[in-house]
């Protein structure tokens, strides 16, 4: 087994079956962690077609020689830190590795059907777990037209940006605790909120403004010493992949606590993330040239080469009289004016260190036409324009009992690279304890 | 070894000696991590007069019947998160055990020479590591005068406080990577910064208002589960103890960045905290009402029992030019307008999950006078009125070389319960990579 070809070859093919409009072909191979819901066993994975993929079973077995850190075999743990740690060339050699043995010409698996039946699960019979054990969370604010909009309706549609906002990707600190795993459903928050009636005197409530933010994370692989920047031309070394980030907020919290020091309970209270982190590897087809950005960032902020993706975000509620989602959002990848290169040389130039498993999601990502807002706060404008639903309900903001989905994909002519969905329910408040 | 006595009181001797000014006398027995100069082992650790105390040995041995988490010895680890995980009544439990072995009147550690030399290091010969993982860090802005005087000094002094000021604990998410231990040496960081003759073209530059904020932080222990608050009065549940925080901040690059997601990248190349954290119980004696809260705070926030404690707090400067440390600084962690009890409460009422070892500090602390502001922007008043040195020099903010050191004490008639000190010194900036 040792015929290594290049992943992203379009003519490469599995043994698994794959829909031509699977989020999982033998070019993608994302990593995540599953439990199998028969025997509670937890593993490393990647995903072809409709199945899961074993890591942990095949390293063990002997299989598939896999990464190691100090002799230590990675995909033996139950987060993929340690591999992300790893770096690049072991990331592109057990890439290599995994596509050959899922190729269909490669024997060693595929003609072992005691070993297919050990290692490749169907989905339904799995629970997809946080696959990273993560350190910090970051949150930026890169979709021009997303901070344009929110400047628009909550100071001046003239001066809208910050005069800040194109000299650096604006970002603040996350809560690393609540990033929870598509399918966590969640209770609506309460908290301080300023009746309609007061600008000074707060009162307690539950949240009356629950929205989504559609925004795309990455995460870093192999971290830096405190004190020592990463450069915008080495960020390639440090970013493992991405994945779909739900940044749940609560606008009416938000509003009465932010000032001066920014977002805190409006956000703590949940960040959802799709189960999937697909690889730098696995997108380079859909790497793009980045918007034309003036002002001429300053020289620590320049990019070389294509840091822009095309991927399609889709965000889709579905309330509890609807029988299915309906798609409320489309955007994509590509509406960030910073780029991920860009916020992780930003976020360590005064030295700050990162760490295998952190995660850096991109902000709300919202293009210029109204049906590409990511949030229900710009779809809605500030709640004056409801959307309509097809069973005749409307929203303004998130309603107990919705569903919210999103998906992420990007095609080429011949396949599909996908990030699955990132999910979430919002559940009624909970009453509080005396 | 059976007979447990109150591990406050004020009679109790330790068969080690401990000078009256100690910060260590037996009523303390503050916990953090010790790596032996000599053999490079880690380990668990108490302090007591000039010496530590190795837990994990003394847990090895048998002597001490320690701790657990499902049969595992907690006091084996490399850092107390799991000890704090036990919550209360294994802390008191521990307490009381560890109080008694190092009792004068106890002779099993005592009269055991060859245990003695083992577990009983001079300080001088260990070096105190970062006593927790720390998954998250939050900094709160709890001090009215810092408030006060930074609202004073960037807004209106007559409107100086923002509207939620007084309704809610201000906080944000902090940095976890780049939480440091006490000694670590920090190169001035760089980043963007408005010239003077500008208000929206920045530059890049070294930091040129660097500055320390006198803080004091808190642990958890116990955690909560997403969607459960921590009630004001289950938070004596949930606290294992304090310890010393300077919260490093880059002014100039704070005051582009931070509209409107507030501090990012002026606050996340460095926060220092001391190495032992001194725990609830010890601190009992120092307990005393808080100041009036006027609004009311709403029924959630509201406090009962003593949460503010009398503890004193100084920060002395050296700089490379001095022989020793000149004390700058004089204040007390009374004064705080909100409690501990009251920032928890507050930062877990939208459900947010709380962990073992999270971080969370109060915000400079500074009092009514001058001399008692927690930074060098409040006590040169914005560099307006330079800090006069022993030696000749002054400053305004810190230069290269200067070094902070902050340390904080309580005292009764009897003893003094102390955090021993956090300490910080600025390097030149390091020239970036091309």
């Amino acid at each position: 087994m040792h015929d290594m070809h290049p992943t992203n070859d379009p003519n490469l093919e599995s043994f698994v079956e794959v829909d031509s409009d699977s989020h999982f072909p033998i070019q993608n191979l994302p990593y995540g962690v599953a439990r199998s819901k028969d025997d509670g066993e937890v593993f490393i994975c990647t995903a072809i077609g409709n199945y899961v993929v074993n890591l942990t079973e095949l390293d063990a077995t002997g299989v598939f020689d896999g990464p190691e850190l100090d002799g230590k075999p990675v995909f033996r743990e139950r987060t993929l830190n340690t591999f992300m740690e790893l770096g690049r060339s072991a990331w592109a050699e057990a890439r290599s590795y995994i596509s050959t043995l899922l190729s269909a010409d490669e024997p060693a698996l595929r003609d072992n059907q005691p070993l297919r039946e050990r290692v490749l699960t169907p989905m339904n019979e799995v629970e997809m777990l946080l696959p990273v054990d993560i350190g910090d969370y970051t949150d930026f604010y890169s979709s021009e037209q997303h901070a344009t909009n929110v400047g628009s309706m909550f100071r001046d549609p003239e001066n809208a940006l910050k005069p800040n906002w194109k000299h650096l990707p604006v970002g603040y600190h996350g809560r690393a605790s609540s990033v929870v795993i598509s399918g966590t459903e969640l209770h609506r928050p309460q908290g301080q909120i300023l009746p309609p009636e007061s600008d000074d005197t707060p009162i307690f409530s539950e949240c009356k403004l629950c929205d989504f933010e559609l925004e795309m994370g990455f995460l870093t692989g192999p971290g830096n010493e405190l004190g020592s920047p990463i450069s915008v031309k080495d960020a390639e070394d440090h970013i493992f992949g991405l994945m779909l980030v739900n940044d749940w907020s609560a606008r009416d919290i938000q509003k009465w606590e932010y000032q001066p020091l920014g977002p805190f309970l409006a956000k703590n209270w949940a960040t959802s993330v799709s189960p999937w982190i697909v690889t730098l590897d696995a997108l380079e087809p859909f790497r793009m040239e980045g918007p034309e950005q003036d002002p001429e960032p300053l020289p620590y902020l320049k990019s070389e080469g294509n840091w822009t993706f095309d991927i399609n975000l889709d965000v889709f509620l579905q309330s509890e009289n609807m029988d299915q989602p309906h798609k409320i959002c489309a955007s994509n990848a590509k509406n960030l004016y910073w780029n991920i290169a860009q916020q992780l040389a930003h976020h360590t130039v005064t030295g700050c260190n990162v760490r295998p498993g952190d995660l850096y999601a991109s902000g709300t990502i919202s293009g210029e036409e109204k049906s590409s807002y990511g949030s229900m706060l710009e779809l809605s404008w500030k709640g004056t324009d409801p959307i309509e639903l097809p069973n005749g309900e409307s929203r303004t903001f998130l309603e107990d009992g919705d569903e919210v989905t999103m998906t992420g994909y990007a095609d080429t002519d011949e396949y599909r690279i996908g990030f699955g969905e990132v999910k979430g329910k919002i559940l009624p408040a909970k009453e509080l304890e005396e």
